[in-house]
């Protein structure tokens, strides 16, 4: 969070109709702070670092022809050297593919350290360095999808992996070194703590309603736009400005469960989204993230578990209050954004 | 975290003689990812956007002299116009004081939205812009502390605030947006989640062992100095490189129960472990938290709670990995940096 006296580029007038509130979302089971007296107007947010179209380095690795530079890969699609996506184990891997044989030891409550078995690979979306994955079309970027369910599926073949997470960084101040569009995916041998809670929260609101809080998006949620299949929408106690949730409008546990005709949908949807929040808010870098549900998920967790990927603009740094307490503060009514980005055209 | 293929500003022969490793700390209740692979030595860690001589602005509101273009204030320490240190109101605040009396609903478990009363104050540091936190000697470090206290006891009178964050964003990239040197209070209606998780992790550690794992501080984590009430420390399963906490070597559940003595005593260990890291690591932009229990902690609860205060060097952003999974991939072995730091010279 921001300092005092001066709210970061405070301009114009701020928006003081509403009081403070804080809100507790029964996904992720965490209380956000709304604080419009911090806020410029709604449609004042814009990024400071935009994603300038991307200067191709001198060598960028992962541009097609230069694929002997990279890692080791592990499958392209399509199988030739005409490849359009491309995934290859990450050069400097967070978790290490090499230690299976030694990570056979059962995790309990009460373990404090295990081998750093898993795997972290890397998609590269386009064999060209300056397409962004926003400028290929609703097929293509349900090719992406496909091959993270591909990756996926081969991942689940080893006993040791419990989750696995699906992530996309652009731009560098979202995290991103290489500017030659790509996604990660890491496949971890614990249940992260997002997981964890957000299980918590939608079983909570599965045992007091008897329903899945994520079936339930379109009225708990402020809808921008949907698909046949998918609906995205400003989640009722999001946690940063403009973040936007695509949900699959059946009931679904596990995102690699995504069939072909779906995930055309579910790319036609993440592109309007992605080109809505580049037209009204800057260009702004940005991460998603699929959340999906542990791989060994039990038959009386399957009611509650349904995965869906969240994107967020990456607008406004964090400070101590965020890591001290792990509560956020959010400038802009979900509503708001919902509003605002229902509204954008892009013609 | 950042992206594949080049870790950032990898400079130098990387640290590969120890894997990857996932260490669960019973404080935070969290695991973190120890990867080497993607480190550079140690002591190559530097800030890239080192906190330079503080400039003055034609106009800092915070400077002596300046006090009518503030917010209101709430007291100063002396109470004389030649004031060492400033309680004020923060003019943007998260939450609004002016709320209480609507903020009498119980918070229940189903509670999806409450108003947002509460308090959001700045402590100002020094009267003179251009010193900062650890230019100031330990007593008068130990009257920021005292500061805080005092504040605490008063907010701790209003019955709906239940939990009270202290923290400090040091630098741009740590979140001020003001350059004077100024720490925050906000005190919250609702137990942050990450306090929640500590008293899990606590109480489990306590139910396990009789014991308070905070009082373990000297053999559970990596010692750097000490003080005659206060041992600094790496933790374990440090989130964040070069991560130090400073513990109170008696068990004490509450920060506002710090006596005058002890005060200028974590005054003096502050001061140190803030030079250490200023020198170490090119005068990096930081944070500090400190780390206390909910204010309506139970008598069974009292035996595994106890604060500490958490100071974070900005080293490294973070990215979709870590805001989806909740997960952090730490470069650096805290054994490491207690070892780097332990060592630092001053003179």
């Amino acid at each position: 969070m921001a300092s005092p006296n001066h709210p970061p580029d405070h301009g114009g007038d701020s928006v003081e109709t509403r009081s403070s509130e804080l809100r507790k979302d029964s996904v992720t089971n965490r209380w956000v702070i709304f604080s419009p007296a911090r806020a410029k107007r709604p449609t004042d947010f814009k990024s400071k670092s935009p994603e300038n179209p991307n200067p191709k380095p001198s060598s960028c690795p992962f541009c097609i022809g230069r694929e002997h530079e990279c890692a080791p890969e592990i499958f392209r699609m399509p199988d030739d050297p005409n490849w359009k996506i491309r995934v290859i184990e990450n050069l400097y891997p967070a978790l290490s593919r090499n230690l299976e044989n030694q990570s056979k030891q059962p995790v309990t409550n009460t373990s404090r350290s295990i081998v750093g078995f898993g795997f972290h690979d890397v998609v590269i979306e386009s064999p060209v360095h300056s397409i962004e994955l926003s400028d290929i079309d609703p097929v293509g970027i349900g090719d992406v999808l496909l091959t993270y369910r591909k990756r996926i599926e081969q991942i689940t073949q080893h006993d040791s992996i419990n989750y696995i997470q699906v992530f996309k960084n652009q731009g560098a101040s979202a995290g991103a070194s290489m500017s030659h569009s790509h996604s990660q995916i890491m496949a971890l041998p614990v249940i992260p703590p997002t997981v964890s809670s957000r299980l918590d929260g939608t079983k909570d609101h599965y045992e007091e309603t008897g329903k899945c809080c994520l079936c339930e998006a379109k009225s708990k949620h402020f809808v921008i736009d949907e698909s046949s299949h998918f609906v995205s929408v400003a989640p009722f106690a999001a946690t940063f400005p403009f973040e936007v949730w695509i949900i699959p409008k059946d009931h679904s546990s596990h995102f690699h469960h995504l069939d072909d005709v779906k995930a055309i949908d579910l790319g036609g949807l993440l592109k309007l989204m992605l080109q809505k929040i580049a037209k009204q808010l800057n260009d702004p870098p940005y991460n998603y993230m699929i959340h999906t549900s542990p791989l060994k998920v039990t038959e009386t967790q399957l009611p509650y578990t349904h995965w869906f990927l969240q994107i967020v603009p990456q607008l406004s740094g964090v400070g101590g209050f965020e890591i001290g307490s792990g509560c956020y503060i959010n400038p802009v009514f979900p509503e708001d954004a919902a509003q605002v980005l229902r509204e954008v055209s892009l013609t």
